[in-house]
């Protein structure tokens, strides 16, 4: 029986068009900064690269700065804080490569049901018109988070758009309040890249969630200045970030953004929205106890967060493993150690619902038929632990 | 008439098994933080690398932490100054990406001839005295660089060698005066890595010099604690540097290292440098005035220097180029921007003799008949230029 990946928010397989500029890119041999010809066969390459990421993202070409991963964006990102009022904030709910420089933890908004709530909204406006103090007159005065969609549940994060209004409540500015950075990693790629109110100060993605390589990200930057550089030395991306580029990878993922964009053009994603609920209403129809986070919010196509009490998320991971599907309880990063997810206990979720989360996400490639595979595995481990529990 | 690639100090071809190693890592789909079966096979292809980079570069493989680049590694050691003393100094001849990070840059030791001066000797080891002092009581106090082969030239730097010895000045000190970082960017796959004397405290290197992808690059850690991260977040490379892994690129890193293992200890080079060597004798023969950097000195075997006063390296390297030759003038990175080499200024050369440096670096694949064809241009372009200048 061949196995079945349903983890395409921790990593998607290389797409074919990705695979096949790679291998082309084996055969350049130069380095991107030297002059003769070798040199600019390689450069040539990361600049069509960098017109196909740039098309994807909706920015110019040299907006965007190649990375080694959306972690080392973010990092960038965070370190041009010092030009903008000295503090990071982020929401709770931002994955980890943003909320590890956070020195303003900002509280979540959303609720158990991914809807913004009155008084969530009210606190963060409040939070970030204190941070906006005084931005009238020294420009932005503070760097905030804010993801575009969350990486576990899938929900295009309402605090985006709260951040974007209170960023404009003072119309006459000659600057935004504050600066933002947006992580558009599990976006991009799944849905058009758009910017909710305010384009962001900074955008941060990855190649790999997309059908590129592992190993690639790009901090696109949407301000007017070149952001201090984090690596240093030869000068490389126009001094915004040293170190050899790496051809292959970049390669792979020019082209991954060029069918990504073309995808979500197509619609081919709908097709995998309709699999994901079936999914979650066969599943329900089983577990009436099994909550499906934020599935009445807007969500990402793919992405269904299923919390069922006292069935711990990576018992559950493990179960399915050994039956030949790939999901993932939290977020799939931290070196292979399963913690309960903050991103629901943000939400509102008690410890014990947020460790009996999995994520469960589909790719392009995902068949209706692997779907129910999982859907009938999942039951009838579900039925023996409903079982073991009476 | 293909073109001949004499510029390997800037970056290699991709070596087969690397490739083929590449290749095979596009079809593991999954991350490596993931537990199920899919991230533990990606997991697996990390682990293999990094054992055989380690091999390499004669380590544990626990003390090997991929990064994106020499470039990058560089960043991550320099971070570490504020454990070790808070002072990182670095030689003139030390790459870009280490003496960026420079707040006390040292003396160069070698003359003209790469040979280490008696004052030369005396004045680093002055400064390195000072820059220990005090360190009986509180451990190291500084950081400092130390290549092992210069990439221009190809000199095996002396400095190592009397950084090492000053180091052991105070043989009952219960640490080392000073730490050390050496790049061994150059001399790793070319010649087997040793390290004079003392053990330096962390190591930097690049895929791309030895055969591997570029793009990817380690920080060698040999000193007992775990460095300060530069890139923080998903916890990935034990908590050292966050940010999925460049699977792809680390696979090729891995059999890239174990190929130019077993090249190194073949005596592959061997032959390398009797092609180089033939090359400056042709070459020599030809143009008396031209100075062969280095040339009674310790050599990395693929590397020659050679000065022609008063003939642009600019002019040459454009004039090869056209002629299918690619060389490079100084150092290869800094975004096509060629510069004097700063690294002849600190030897002692003229800034006019720095501006007409080339450097012709042989790869393992390298034929004599390349070599010749490469002189018999260079001659007949010499010919012309001394031509107009009389």
């Amino acid at each position: 029986m061949t196995r079945v990946y349903l983890d395409h928010n921790a990593t998607t397989p290389l797409r074919a068009p990705a695979r096949d500029a790679m291998v082309a890119a084996m055969d350049v041999v130069g380095n991107p900064s030297s002059v003769h010809a070798e040199g600019r066969a390689a450069k040539m390459l990361v600049e069509a690269a960098r017109a196909q990421v740039s098309e994807l993202v909706g920015c110019r070409p040299q907006q965007v700065i190649f990375t080694s991963s959306a972690t080392e964006a973010a990092a960038l990102a965070a370190a041009q804080r010092a030009r903008h009022g000295g503090v990071f904030a982020a929401l709770p709910t931002e994955h980890d490569c943003l909320s590890v420089w956070s020195d303003r933890p900002l509280e979540a908004l959303h609720d158990r049901d991914g809807q913004p709530s009155a008084q969530g909204e009210e606190r963060l406006r409040e939070a970030l018109v204190a941070l906006a103090a005084g931005s009238a007159e020294q420009g932005p005065v503070a760097l905030v988070a804010i993801s575009a969609a969350n990486s576990e549940t899938g929900i295009m994060q309402p605090e985006a758009r709260v951040v974007g209004s209170a960023n404009a409540v003072g119309g006459d500015r000659p600057m935004p309040a504050y600066s933002t950075v947006c992580d558009i990693t599990q976006m991009a790629g799944k849905m058009p890249v758009v910017y909710d109110d305010v384009t962001p100060s900074y955008a941060i993605l990855s190649a790999h969630k997309l059908g590129g390589p592992k190993g690639v990200g790009a901090l696109i930057n949407f301000t007017a200045d070149d952001p201090e550089p984090l690596l240093r030395g030869g000068g490389q991306e126009m001094n915004r970030r040293s170190g050899t580029e790496n051809v292959i990878g970049i390669a792979g993922f020019g082209a991954a953004a060029e069918a990504a964009s073309r995808d979500v053009a197509s619609g081919r994603w709908e097709e995998v929205a309709q699999f994901r609920n079936i999914l979650e209403k066969t599943i329900a129809a089983a577990s009436p106890e099994t909550i499906f986070v934020g599935n009445g919010a807007t969500r990402l196509p793919n992405t269904s967060c299923m919390v069922t009490p006292g069935w711990k998320g990576e018992t559950q991971v493990m179960q399915m493993d050994l039956g030949g599907f790939a999901i993932s309880a939290g977020s799939a990063c931290s070196s292979g150690k399963v913690k309960a997810s903050k991103v629901l206990g943000a939400m509102g979720y008690s410890e014990a619902q947020a460790a009996s989360a999995i994520r469960v996400s589909l790719g392009l490639e995902t068949t209706q038929d692997e779907v129910m595979r999982f859907a009938e595995r999942w039951i009838a481990q579900y039925e023996k632990h409903a079982k073991r529990a009476a």
